[in-house]
């Protein structure tokens, strides 16, 4: 069923984005708006939305996709063209495309016409998913539960016999006992200077050896809402270096917590951690920014980075995970997830963010 | 390291689609084409070919993609603008690009020229990916004697006590402790009537009952390279419409595999599947095609379906897997995996398919 109040304030959206007509074609958006994952694989599946409120749907009838209350629905066949449907429906001009659509079905729809231009048309129904109502911010504070406990076992799990992806799998194991049972990613567990690659996830072999920092950014989605965060501990002892490195960033996520409150842009939140880091001279060795939206994707807008001006609102919810990464040596990031409210933010995932040294 | 042996192939295969530059931002074509998987999540990577053999490639740094050697490197950082980047080397007119890629990246490079025109430009390395040399093929043939052991491990635990998500978990299980240790999907347990959605997955909660088909829907990749397969039995008991529908798919599956060989067209495979099952009367319950590609990715070029007049080529690796599917009843679906010899088709799996009634 369409969610008509999540519909208008869509088109409310495209009109101020200046956006006629644009094409929906992501799973975590057909959510949002109907209420049921589509997900077509390589097939072409898509919403197209006017910005008079009329809604068309282009399914591939394999998929089974019921008719949708207040929705034209377009069924095609393996072998029939959807794009000419597509095309058929759309008034000449500006043609918002979803920017997660992939690209063969954007250029497959273009084809089908030459008196249409192709824009980045998410940002209608990004600025609306950003804010999150009640609803959701509780989905959002019952998922921060189940990683504040998931954090707990892999720090209480610690463990010289245990490698990277061992550990990880334990925690995956544990989250799939919570209810995360959609889509779960890599458990990150990095030990010592594998922390020191903001990306790396968990591999197996890689062992734990005294002083090592034990980092640990655990993901996963808990009834469609994502939690995320992260924690970096120490493993037998710390060396002074590591201690410092660590107040630095326990100081400069704390500066960008306590910036966060409607009104205020992203990337000043962003220059909030990142003015910490620079002024306790680590500033090159911060090679991330600062935050990533979650909601039931876990990385959208709105992001904590240098170039992102988008203004912070009550209901948008982003994480904060500074970090300092000194390669081949030792990484440090701390995260936790945060909703605007009126004056300041929620801090969602709770676990202390004091320095720990275990085993 | 670029592949230049695999490079060689798609510039030739470029020229023939005339096509002079192509933008590739797949992961399994990052490493088909360099050997190492390039996953830059919602950032942009690319590579950039050109019909001279010119490569460009243009990464985040944040990625630590280390120098390929004979690319061109451009390196940007988060906010910098990187579609910039590949627009100052694009050459005026057509431009390919990867099917695959995210509408923004496409939009973004568009946005920076206007005297470029997007098309499709995934054919040049989706024709020489399809065709699998002999390193591949032994990759294959390792993948499919898992899956031939997955199926009989499923098919000895069915077991009334357990609903479709805990034998399908088990399974996976079994599936990692063979090293299916990446990106592995849900595998599909389908009981009864749930059989009968070509798309249904394996739901906890769902019991097996007397009578019901069984069907195993079993794919993960073993070192980079996908198994495929599905077999459907019988829980205890068969009836004899259903004894009938699994004896025509058998007799389908069959008349596709005997079909195979080079020349033929991939439409023309799916033809031979689909006349057997039209002949016997259920035409209308074959609703899917006849089959997909496999490889680095478990759905790929050349698919056997009524719409794809690609002709079949030695080394071209797909899957051959009629169904019938009937409704609130029975789904039956037997699948294999075949390589296009010099003159007919290597069944990669090899698990029997006698109708087969168990517990």
């Amino acid at each position: 069923m369409m969610n008509k109040e999540r519909l208008d304030r869509v088109v409310e959206q495209m009109k101020e984005h200046e956006l006629s007509q644009i094409i929906v074609g992501d799973d975590a958006a057909f959510l949002w708006l109907i209420g049921q994952i589509v997900n077509p694989m390589e097939r072409c599946g898509a919403l197209l939305i006017k910005d008079d409120g009329d809604v068309h749907a282009f399914m591939n009838n394999l998929f089974c996709i019921d008719p949708i209350e207040g929705v034209t629905m377009h069924y095609y066949a393996d072998g029939e063209n959807p794009y000419k449907l597509i095309a058929d429906e759309l008034k000449p001009g500006k043609v918002g495309f979803d920017k997660n659509w992939p690209s063969k079905h954007t250029i497959s729809v273009l084809m089908e016409r030459d008196d249409i231009t192709p824009v980045l048309g998410s940002d209608p129904i990004d600025a609306c998913k950003a804010c999150k109502d009640e609803a959701e911010r509780e989905a959002l504070r019952h998922a921060a539960r189940i990683n504040d406990m998931a954090v707990e076992f892999g720090i209480n799990h610690i463990n010289p016999e245990l490698d990277e992806k061992q550990l990880s799998d334990m925690i995956e194991e544990f989250f799939e006992s919570k209810g995360a049972v959609q889509d779960i990613q890599l458990q990150y567990v990095c030990y010592g200077k594998n922390a020191a690659e903001p990306h790396h996830g968990a591999v197996a072999g890689e062992m734990l050896h005294e002083g090592d920092a034990v980092l640990f950014d655990l993901w996963a989605p808990i009834n469609n809402y994502w939690c995320d965060m992260t924690r970096t501990v120490f493993y037998k002892s710390c060396s002074e270096e590591h201690r410092k490195v660590y107040e630095i960033v326990k100081k400069a996520q704390q500066a960008a917590i306590d910036f966060v409150k409607p009104g205020v842009r992203m990337c000043d939140i962003d220059a909030a951690a990142r003015n910490v880091i620079e002024e306790a001279g680590y500033g090159e060795y911060f090679l991330t920014r600062t935050g990533h939206g979650a909601g039931m994707t876990v990385h959208e807008p709105p992001e904590a980075s240098p170039s992102c001006d988008m203004i912070a609102k009550p209901g948008m919810c982003f994480s904060i995970e500074p970090g300092i990464y000194l390669k081949e040596d030792v990484g440090v990031r701390i995260e936790d997830l945060v909703i605007v409210t009126e004056d300041g933010c929620e801090v969602l995932t709770k676990y202390p963010k004091d320095l720990q040294i275990v085993g």
